[in-house]
């Protein structure tokens, strides 16, 4: 930081994470009057009127856009998060049969995956191709599909988690699957962070508290020939069919989530797309890897390379010094440099680096690792 | 309106609904530098951090104190509005006997009745001690409990919409219920406008977007000993019991939404609480009531007086002159009364008076109403 100038301050939290600087301006200058509407505000008009309708259809047409989304698929605005969606994806793809539930293929790479096949559980027999805290005793690999168990023939959908946020992990690479078998990929925390083949999918969702600005928002992309194969008893809130036919207007929507995710949309797009968003995310990321792996071992990345994530790099301190990285943590904090903890269910450090991460913050980030690696070496 | 003066505008809007104006300039303040975090916004940090523990803490405590929510109940915040807990309500409340279904009661009042107990008919076997429109014809009155059919002693529970907005019918007068029978509530609409004794109730939800802010929260009283009565395939996002045990914050929870419910609540507060909130509700309705059957039936308001809804009234221009009505509405919007047309299944006008309406709106509407009467009498 650079000395008599007001400190900076970058938010390294996991999620709910940075939001452009832009966007948050723009949001407090339009709050009391929206566009022009003097005394109306966006957070108190219909979700019926003109103005949140126009607001709702520009973000899911630059939502299209940034990602190439083909007209075989509808976008989904709803609410509830990936937790939602645990229950959801079971729910809209096992429907076919009443009588028997069928099954869906689980690959388990991380915390997040754990808990969705648990969910689905409940609606659905789940196999897992692959389980790598079972096979590896902890979450620090994405082995090949060619590792991986055959998806079984009558699997509804082949699941799996873009990137795990708590242990790091990161697919490189998109699975295949056969027959009738859809892809169903969980995209929360990397979501327009890189192109994606939207038509391989038969799902995509994604929390919007990550890389499409505030908590209260998921947006799921859906091929619309799988609208229709829910179960009877699905609640209606988490149905996909009858969503896409509402234009995600069944009940109120959360309106406010849905113009900051719009906003956030434009301000990817004026960087350059989803293209430029994956470069900055590979700079960001391998020099903060860089940093790490060049520490002498006072850093330490515990996920292997081939699945180091590059929204959310983890990282102990001398294989897991906990005094020390709850010093780090606490003076990162007083320079400016926030929510640098691991998650709570692992512990030691983490650093995500979202889309709206500038540069600076992660130049920030590696000077306080440099000078607190003099102090404590 | 005073001429010279910049026009001021008023929101009708049934919901989203108009928000405190000192609310909004609150969070248009801290939008960017979060209560004096420099460039840190509320809308980016993480949901487990101190500062949103804190607000979410603070505004649990405040909506208890508003109400007097005794430690019998809990407070929780969750996602998908009334139509999420259309479901939640039966999933979490007959799960006593996995072999049967139990049975629930509805009085069916209005449009969202219909609507939750469709819902309901998923999992539960529904039983309607009164519908108004099958024995009206339309959705304009509340009998009196007298004239309903008994709840069958078998009832997991009453329920009923204690405003209903489409038609604008609203209760004055809380349902008994006897035996294991729990009394259910839909308060979207008309939360924290007047005092309720919640020790009756065994739920009570509302969405945030009517009387506690944006739309993409719905707050759930729940009376503690009924948790655990879900059902085992209750997606979990829409289970009460996990949602208390981890204090909201199950997955990442609608913070913003959260924040600013926080600010209105203690907002209500400040005006003198939710017995400042019911007087203020009686004025600006009976105002406006008052007008409507003075008009001479230029305007006419379909429902029965002890029914009439103090949040959403509803009238017809010369018993429905279409024509006329789209003229009100194009004339109002033009001189800053927003949002007056009624639900599109009904036609007809509707003004929404949340308890952020100031009298000042409603004056303004009356005088405008007195022009466009006079002007097309």
């Amino acid at each position: 930081m650079a000395s008599g100038q007001e400190q900076q301050h970058y938010e390294f939290s996991a999620g709910p994470g940075v939001v452009p600087g832009e966007v948050k301006a723009e949001i407090a200058a339009n709050l009391v009057d929206f566009e022009g509407h003097v005394g109306r505000s966006i957070m108190e008009m219909s979700h019926r009127g003109e103005t949140v309708t126009r607001v709702a259809d520009e973000a899911e047409a630059t939502l299209r856009a940034l990602l190439h989304v083909p007209d075989s698929h509808a976008i989904l605005f709803m609410q509830g998060g990936g937790t939602a969606q645990f229950a959801a994806v079971p729910l809209n793809l096992v429907g076919r049969s009443a009588a028997a539930p069928v099954r869906a293929d689980y690959a388990v790479t991380g915390t997040w995956t754990v808990a969705s096949a648990k969910e689905a559980g409940k609606y659905v027999a789940v196999h897992e191709c692959v389980n790598v805290q079972k096979s590896a005793g902890r979450f620090v690999a994405v082995p090949p599909q060619s590792a991986w168990a055959p998806t079984p023939a009558d699997a509804a959908y082949l699941y799996y988690t873009d990137n795990e946020t708590v242990s790091g992990v990161e697919f490189s690479w998109v699975p295949t699957v056969t027959g009738a078998t859809e892809l169903v990929c969980d995209m929360s925390s990397n979501f327009l962070s890189r192109p994606v083949d939207v038509a391989r999918f038969g799902v995509i969702y994604a929390g919007a508290q990550k890389n499409c600005g505030i908590a209260g928002l998921t947006i799921v992309i859906v091929k619309k020939s799988l609208l229709g194969r829910h179960r009877a008893d699905t609640p209606t809130v988490l149905e996909y069919k009858i969503t896409d036919e509402k234009k995600s207007m069944l009940n109120t929507p959360p309106v406010f989530a849905i113009y900051v995710a719009g906003l956030v949309f434009k301000w990817v797009q004026r960087q350059g797309g989803v293209a430029a968003m994956e470069q900055r995310a590979k700079e960001r990321s391998a020099a903060l890897y860089g940093a790490i792996d060049a520490s002498g071992g006072f850093y330490v990345a515990p996920v292997e390379p081939s699945a180091r994530s590059r929204m959310n790099v983890v990282f102990r301190i001398k294989h897991g010094d906990e005094a020390l990285e709850r010093l780090f943590v606490a003076e990162a904090e007083a320079a400016g440099l926030h929510t640098l903890e691991g998650h709570r269910s692992v512990g030691g450090l983490r650093a995500s680096l979202y889309n709206a991460m500038p540069m600076e913050g992660v130049n920030a980030l590696l000077d306080f690792m440099a000078r607190f690696r003099a102090k404590h070496a």
